[in-house]
């Protein structure tokens, strides 16, 4: 449990946008003795939009309130065809992270968990390879060796990631995990999947985003977070970044400094969607960071 | 007036956190008629904070609802302690832009007004130069001549410009203003003041930025928008940035990008306290951007 | 004349990559009685590779050495089948600017060089409309009225501008151009032509890219100058450079912070272009910036 | 030994600019057939200033001909008043890292060097506390522990510290060590010493630089990597950056992201330097990035 968040609860809230909903909420919050701490929404068209809101609000006793709250905000919202979602802040969000043999997102994840900027339980690292067994095991992470199986049917090794992922985790991360999940993967996992793509997306889909980089001669090298969807590559954008590059670099240069890019911009995604700080809608992400 | 803005009121609220206040504010403006489409919120400290919050609402015949939305407010804000203002949206703040010969960041608000990307009335330039009387013209701005007296008194030419100034604008801009303003100036003009400082505050402070930066060998140079106190140099800043500079770049090219960031981030100040979302508190800003 | 470029000469080389290179170029200028100033050069590959180099060098009567100078470059380079290309840096280069309806790349060009910040002749800017021709005139700078024709033949417009920038400039800018150019003008306007596109290419290639940058949601927008090339969109890239957007900006902010990275990526481009900073080879360009 | 380095030289050269510099230098490295691969100069003022020069080329059977590239070198550039420094590529430098209790700059300098992205020893890290040795240990990296002493007199931890560095590395780093080195341990080391500070210097200079940055409201802060000189906080920059931040932000959230500028400038400035692409003058530094 983390302590600094005893009884503050996360209430994430989205549909039609109508008058008063910000009252609504308000309302239900100071009903039920919650005072907000934090308050953040967007609205996409005034005339008939959508609206989505993050409150943060601290409650003593939360726990004990809280089928109360829940009463009151469905009896509040409902009516009104909005959704939402409560979370107690004091319990971190559990992850997988999947990697294969680039430990650079990886070692970020992990160090920054331990250093405490990441709020976040990783019950499990899984890997089609063993490079990075021992370097993850000093940070008293489990590792599991799910090699993957030659040749287009992915089923066996999914079945297995599937085992150790389905009801364990809350969220996926693939740190460089250099496997295609399969649609039906996707659709059993039952989990929001979050994957670093080592571009700007969306020029330079697909395979060597690096090699095309430097074929192109671009002047910035880019990384994309997003939500994995049947889509390759395609998912709902979290968080983007580039970094400057020169005709000077080979494209190895090029990867090293794309690895800079690419874990400090999965960092941030995974501790906005860890955060509650994400709304996906469609294939758009609103997110208050 | 601003035709895409009638009946968008912005209501600018702080005072003593306290429980209730987000329902507060929003069950006034809900028991008004008015419906909520942006809403910004701080609060520096959960436990015995200040609080801080930017909303704004549409509401249809808002000159005909205004008396009785500012009856609410006080009704329900002033026994809390809490200040607050309202602003018709549709209305544009008037700014008095100060210059002497640089045109850089004049130029850059003038054209950026044109454009349509900063609404603002500018009724008067005024200068101790005649330099760019001739460039301001082409905007259909007057231009106002106040010599500077040479001397420390400067009281004679900031009689002038007081006598421009008061009862005509919401704002002053010094936009590479070459004069010190007195304290009693600053009394008497009776609005906010920014300034762009030529340097990332409170690194350099004084003259000769570019001159000390270039001495002290920095690899980057920066400009600082604030607002401008008794204590030069040392009010609450409203927006920073900075640009990468090399050894092999001369004073006069560290002055020639300086310019650049200059002006974008003066614009950036000035199109943020034009639409009322900087809240001074103390020597800091929050800045709803 | 650039009095403060006077005696100054800037040559560019490239070729095969050889043992001796640099050796030989510098010999050459230093029998000249030249004095290196600067210089910047590059290989792409140790082995075999291809070499270019940038060396500005002062030589006290330029005008009257350069035939010997000259000579000596052609005795000591030909063999070797390096190509160069010499240049007097006091001659500023000429350009013509094309506009449609848009200012913000026209008005950066001509402020910068009014301001000492770009050291070009501005002869001509032609425009398919005449919305600009005011603001051009308080410059001094000639404007030119080239309707475009309706329907897929622009022989008889693109004849026009021939007729206009044909043995008048050094190279053309697209500062927002909103016409496509034919191959044909390509091929007889004799000079590098640069334009300006308003995404990070190659993403978001083609027609609206702010309108695509909205819909797929992504959390940067860019610009980049090029070189332009019978593939549209496709010619060697000279800068690129981004700006952070987030989900709360509408398509007309996201278009008016891109317009804020066209017009610095543009004006740096032409920068230096107009220095002979950019070698072009194959689909890339080398910037010794 | 680093392969892909075998038979590269790098060449140092500073001293009083004058004509034929270039010359002389490539004429010595076509006379001894070496190939030059790259080359970076500058001169901080075409008439009368001070030259800098970085070349970097290719011998076959480097080691056996370093003698008469010496000796070349010696009989060209001595008369000039020219110094040079000759390094082989091949062989990478050694360096003392030195942390207190933050594992940040440690871990990222580890990191990046066992990834390959930077080419240096690490014969040591010594701190004084215990509390990273044992990460250290993963790394194959011997840790010393050297307790500070209580009171002014530093010199027997500092005897200590220069028993275990004085002729084993090349130049020293300290990785937020948070002791501050008297002017005769410089003295006595007798190599470089980088040190990051955790501020945009000269901003902030001092203790606490984050609870200032909040203090003072500022929107960027940043991080400073230089050379340590007896004027604390004065020494010679190498490389700064700089991260936006909000008023929303605590004092605890400055610190966590200036620790991700902080890890990041140090980086970049340990690879700079330990590339020999730093060159120190006066309080400045030349840096061939």
């Amino acid at each position: 449990m983390l302590e600094r968040y005893r009884d503050y609860a996360c209430l994430v809230v989205d549909g039609p946008d109508q008058p008063g909903l910000v009252a609504a909420v308000a309302g239900v919050i100071r009903g039920n003795e919650g005072n907000i701490v934090s308050l953040d929404q967007y609205t996409d068209d005034p005339q008939g939009g959508h609206f989505y809101q993050r409150v943060v609000f601290q409650r003593p006793e939360l726990t004990m309130a809280r089928p109360d709250i829940e009463g009151s905000l469905d009896a509040a919202l409902r009516p009104l065809g909005i959704r939402w979602s409560l979370v107690d802040q004091s319990v971190p969000k559990r992850a997988a992270i999947l990697v294969s043999k680039s430990d650079h997102c990886l070692l970020e994840l992990l160090w920054r968990r331990r250093r405490g900027l990441l709020d976040l339980e990783i019950p499990m690292v899984i890997s089609n390879h063993t490079d990075l067994a021992e370097r993850v095991r000093t940070f008293d992470v489990p590792y599991f060796y799910v090699p993957s199986v030659a040749g287009p049917d992915k089923s066996a090794s999914e079945a297995k990631l599937l085992e150790l992922i389905v009801g364990n985790v809350d969220f996926v991360i693939l740190g460089r995990y250099m496997q295609i999940l399969s649609s039906e993967f996707l659709t059993h996992v039952g989990v929001p999947v979050i994957n670093i793509h080592h571009s700007f997306l969306p020029a330079f889909i697909g395979a060597n985003p690096y090699r095309q980089a430097k074929q192109r001669g671009v002047k910035l090298i880019g990384a994309t977070a997003h939500y994995v969807t049947e889509d390759l590559d395609e998912g709902p954008i979290i968080e983007q970044d580039v970094s400057r590059v020169t005709h000077a670099m080979t494209e190895e240069e090029l990867r090293a400094q794309g690895a800079a890019v690419e874990r400090a911009v999965l960092a941030r995604a995974v501790k906005w969607h860890s955060e509650d700080r994400v709304i996906r809608h469609g294939n758009q992400t609103i997110v208050f960071a």
